[in-house]
């Protein structure tokens, strides 16, 4: 595979960023990842091209019916300077599912293993050294054929890109305040909100901006049909402790299938937490937290790892979880997580893979 | 405003396509417009310039976040040779409203329509003269800013292609074929299904794919939240001839107003037919189909103005419409609008719009 896949040298190394204020997704490193896909023709070309831009017709099918997935993950510097990824495989395998519910055509998943590891290989100075930071990994398909036709594009453009970043929001474990959100739905069973696919962010922004007007950070998303039951907050699963049990939103179809929350769950497990994952209202997240019985609530995500919510606001009625202080659990899966990534703890479930 | 659109020329203009072998969102004119958003300085630079790739940072959002919206109409050669518009009006203001959904920036309405009315005058030999055959206009926003937060673009290009086109289907007045769809939904209240923007349509492929695979033409789609009362067809809305009455699903914030569907609404009642728009089960179809009662069904949308449906497949129950016949309000009304659209038919409603 190695010599399969083309390099193209840049002509001048960028100066990279001040570590202390990468922000999120505004850096990228020197080179990509680029492979071409064609009807008949299958994925072809592999190579690692300068980061440049993309040219497409005005008439690309990605413009008009969006077909276009994408993924997340991170490269990790450990204090020995090995590079570790986290569970990259898991990220490779969603893309594939993404892409099949997107009626666009898979990936080898070998062929995005090794492009992945050869280009975070030769981008590894780029790998940031400050506390929080890594290098973000943003794999994406996009369909590129010049047709305005309703049909599955012909032709396709998948790349990986790559971002220095700071931690996702300002601080590590800073807490979140929630708004739940009761007029505008994200996805609904049979829909495609358990794609990571680019219309169920854009779907997602007229209901975030209207909880940042209000004071929030993220929104948390009901059901579509019932507007009843808990679904995920913008970029994050979401967790419930309750008299010590941990509960979380089954993966009914409509939210996404979190790395970082299947990771959570088999820690929790592995320390004896009993973890339930079923339908929740939020009636009963309510009722549980009046009556004093939640003792946390956290996101999880690849952004942040573990957020804890300090605040829930559902019909205005406003929930202070854990007098605003960040929980036990929280806090316990946020350093066992971090750990592991960086390489820290040891890896009993061998989720680390070191490019 | 005329002086405030620059030009840039081509150099050389394209051969045109056969009329007769036009197809649909195929070719593309000489010259398409183009007009650039940045917050703090909103749209500014209108240009019209050679059709030409679009150059975009591979973090540009609309890759990753889906920020797109976008109009289709048609403009018509008349027998007289004058360029007529129909109803241009209506999809610049959806197309404001798709925007607002969508959190992206409006346009100022007169500009569009500026816009749009010079760019088909420079390009009126590319208006096709054949019988069926026209000049499709696309507008379309997507967003642009060079950056990975999941938050709306501070950036964004407006353009208008241009593209000649055969009829949409094969022939002109050809039934289609239609599959009821109850595994798969398109969009739910509080979604974003009444904003012509990409994901809508990605979303709509593998339901598609389902139908042509089974022999059918288009989707059906039914509500999200029941699967049992009927929504509108892929890309056309849906109408019912139950006993002389003519009914169609109410706009329920999930379906997509379409224009045709207004104009059909309008036609139909100056004819003094009746015409209810509200709710209605696929069950109360079929139980009215089976006693004869309903004499067609047909879609409406600008591909192909009216479709006539000459069977429905609902959970494998197959549906014979008028005796596959064409009826006879799909006939008026197809009769009539094309006639407005050519200029031949006197233009009551002043829906004509000359270039
Ligand atoms: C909608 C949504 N839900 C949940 C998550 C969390 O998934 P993961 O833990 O794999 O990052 C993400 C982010 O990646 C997301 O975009
Ligand atoms: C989803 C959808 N519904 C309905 C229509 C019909 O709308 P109009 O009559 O404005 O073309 C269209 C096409 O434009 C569409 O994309």
């Amino acid at each position: 595979m190695n010599k399969l896949i083309e390099r193209v040298k840049v002509t001048e190394r960028k100066e990279k960023p001040d570590p202390s204020s990468l922000g999120f997704g505004q850096y990228f490193t020197d080179y990509m990842f680029v492979m071409d896909y064609e009807e008949g023709k299958g994925w072809h070309r592999p190579r690692i091209a300068p980061y440049e831009p993309v040219t497409l017709a005005p008439s690309a099918s990605v413009f008009h019916y969006g077909q276009a997935v994408f993924e997340g993950l991170k490269a990790y510097r450990a204090a020995d300077d090995r590079i570790l990824l986290f569970r990259p495989d898991q990220n490779i395998k969603r893309l594939n599912r993404s892409c099949r519910r997107m009626s666009m055509p898979s990936l080898d998943e070998d062929v995005v293993l090794e492009a992945l590891t050869q280009l975070i290989d030769l981008e590894k100075e780029w790998v940031p050294r400050e506390r929080g930071t890594s290098l973000y990994i943003r794999p994406f398909v996009i369909a590129t054929e010049p047709c305005l036709g309703v049909r599955p594009s012909k032709s396709y453009t998948f790349m990986i890109v790559l971002s220095p970043v700071g931690s996702y929001y300002s601080s590590q474990l800073e807490p979140a305040k929630i708004y739940v959100e009761d007029e505008y739905v994200r996805a609904v069973n049979g829909g495609v909100g358990n794609a990571k696919t680019s219309g169920n962010y854009a779907a997602s922004l007229q209901a975030q901006q209207k909880a940042n007007e209000l004071g929030y950070d993220q929104v948390l998303w009901l059901d579509a049909i019932e507007k009843k039951y808990v679904e995920e907050v913008g970029s994050m699963n979401i967790f419930f402790v309750i008299n010590g049990e941990v509960v979380t939103p089954a993966l009914s179809g409509s939210i996404l299938s979190g790395i970082t929350r299947a990771s959570v769950i088999d820690l929790l497990r592995s320390w004896n937490i009993h973890v339930r994952e079923e339908r929740i209202s939020i009636e009963e997240i309510y009722d549980a937290s009046v009556r004093g019985d939640i003792t946390e609530i956290f996101g999880t995500g690849t952004a942040a790892v573990i957020t804890p919510v300090d605040e829930l606001n559902w019909h205005g009625k406003k929930l202070s979880i854990n007098d605003g202080q960040i929980g036990r659990i929280a806090e316990k899966l946020h350093q066992t997580l971090t750990d592991i990534q960086l390489g820290k703890e040891q890896d009993a479930f061998h989720w680390v893979v070191e490019v």
